[in-house]
């Protein structure tokens, strides 16, 4: 039986508690959210579910103290920024805990957040706690996969990921978010304030290029909006031809001047079909695809769910993907 | 620079060898083969290369003292069965060295020999090594490979892997193991013999059962001829309609009498397309396929390759695919 302290209640934290609940094997001694009003609320009240006994409590401190038995691991669903991040680690490992997190700058922090990665590395050790951050993308799809995908090549060329998403039938929030029916003013203004980006691109990039050890003298990121090439009505509002219907994004990274890990993101209302697509150039060869495409929430909160078992696994510090035993579903019959 | 020792210079030890000529930062400091008509002999002369002052030895001692260079690890290509491997790793084991062997049998040795597997984790521990057992397949896509994809699953009902070739492009001695233009009786002949059989479906079964925590009541293995739907002659001989033209085999694992696991493996002349394909069943469903399928000779040199550092970062004891961080390619630049 593993003991888990959840760490922030917000949408995705919400849906893991919930597969933390679905599983055997796992017991949720605490819970913790800054949110005044989630304060004392049984986490069963979260899925319209019997009460668990389990509520919500105001810190980590609070949650910890919350049962009598003691947690094991932490997994963090709170911030995407690893600044942020820093100070809730530094209170789980002071507990003994080790982390699991979903925050898209953990995945491979030691490029971009030299000095976080740093600091967590060494409170882990100091307290003797492992570290990983995962999820779907970043954590799998666009870095670890590839990564995977590698280990049968006696020579890669370049890495190229593409993940195609039909918005059409997903939550209208979703297709808002990707800047569908917007006018190209809006899009621009939510480009610049930053509310369309998808975080996690240079990440994946960054990890991708340690696994291979290639030393990128580049690691840039575009974002457009995907343009309607016809009316399309299949969305939660008709879009025009010639207006934005979602959004591409794409991460490269650069070896003398080469661009040798490209990362495409595209989603966007009325695509003709969904898909992940990795293409390992090298010796050999390898094309590979996800029919459908993974869904992203599903996704993320089945990898932080399974992750828990690696982090009790390995030694002290921050971990990466590629450092930690493959996070497999693990049923508990 | 990693110093590496080889063991074994058949076919498949052979390409390994060329793989590890190949690489940046790796050095190959010894070679060994027991056959005394490659004593003394030149390894850079099995692929018409420059000669590379490296021979092969008698004994894996001799292959120690030829250098001055420690190794560190010792790459075996040699036998199938792990009773046979067994002295190999002691011998290795107490020359210090780590151990990554494609023996096909040592993949996941828990469940069909545990008393070998019991041997070598003791002897591995004794001596501070690890040991692991890797390749294409078994090792990678009819088992490592689905459990990743698991990563992503709240839930797993069960596991499809296909592997299907179109041999008619194959080494005409490919064509010929995998019984294709051979008679009825002759067919049944090699099967009973088991020189027809692809070993290591069992091993795979046995592998993914323990990644997902199912507790196997079965794992079986069938192999039956494929026949040919009609004349074929895009093989190396003319195959008759209902003639053997290749080989299906087929390894499945059960729990509470249902089938969870089923891997399929398929070779024969004059199929429609080469593929491989994996399934998991669950939350969510997985379908993802390999385009042309995977080359095994490559694949299984180069994951041997890649899989070196993984043995040199985990802790002593024989490991499985599931317990050591992924083999990546890696360059040296």
């Amino acid at each position: 039986m593993k003991n888990i302290l959840q760490i922030g209640v917000g949408a995705l934290g919400q849906q893991v508690l919930r597969y933390l609940l679905e599983r055997d094997g796992i017991r949720i001694t605490g819970v913790a959210d800054l949110n005044p009003e989630l304060t004392g609320r049984d986490i069963g009240s979260f899925f319209d579910k019997p009460h668990t006994g389990v509520t919500v409590s105001r810190s980590l401190e609070d949650a910890i103290h919350a049962s009598d038995s003691k947690p094991e691991v932490a997994v963090i669903t709170t911030v995407s920024s690893i600044e942020k991040l820093v100070p809730q680690i530094r209170e789980a490992a002071e507990a003994g805990l080790h982390i699991v997190s979903t925050c898209e700058e953990l995945i491979f922090p030691w490029n971009r957040h030299p000095g976080a990665a740093e600091k967590i590395d060494s409170i882990c050790k100091e307290h003797g706690v492992a570290c990983l951050g995962t999820g779907v993308n970043p954590g799998f799809l666009m870095d670890y996969l590839p990564s995977v995908f590698t280990s049968v090549c006696q020579n890669v060329d370049s890495i190229y990921v593409e993940r195609v998403q039909d918005a059409s039938e997903r939550r209208v929030p979703f297709q808002q978010k990707i800047g569908a029916g917007l006018t190209h003013d809006q899009f621009e203004a939510k480009k610049e304030d930053g509310s369309l980006r998808h975080v996690g691109l240079p990440e994946s990039v960054d990890l991708i290029a340690h696994a291979m050890n290639w030393p990128l003298d580049d690691n840039r990121e575009t974002l457009e909006p995907v343009l309607a090439e016809k009316e399309i009505s299949s969305g939660y509002k008709k879009i025009k031809k010639g207006e934005p219907s979602g959004v591409e994004q794409v991460g490269s990274g650069f070896v003398g001047g080469r661009e040798v890990i490209r990362l495409r993101f595209r989603a966007a209302v009325g695509e003709e079909r969904s898909y992940d697509r990795i293409t390992v150039s090298g010796t050999p060869t390898i094309t590979t695809e996800i029919e459908g495409g993974l869904n992203g929430d599903t996704a993320t909160c089945a990898i932080t769910v399974n992750a828990i078992r690696s982090v009790t696994k390995c030694s002290p510090g921050l971990k990466t993907m590629l450092n930690v035993p493959v996070p497999a579903f693990y049923s508990r019959v």
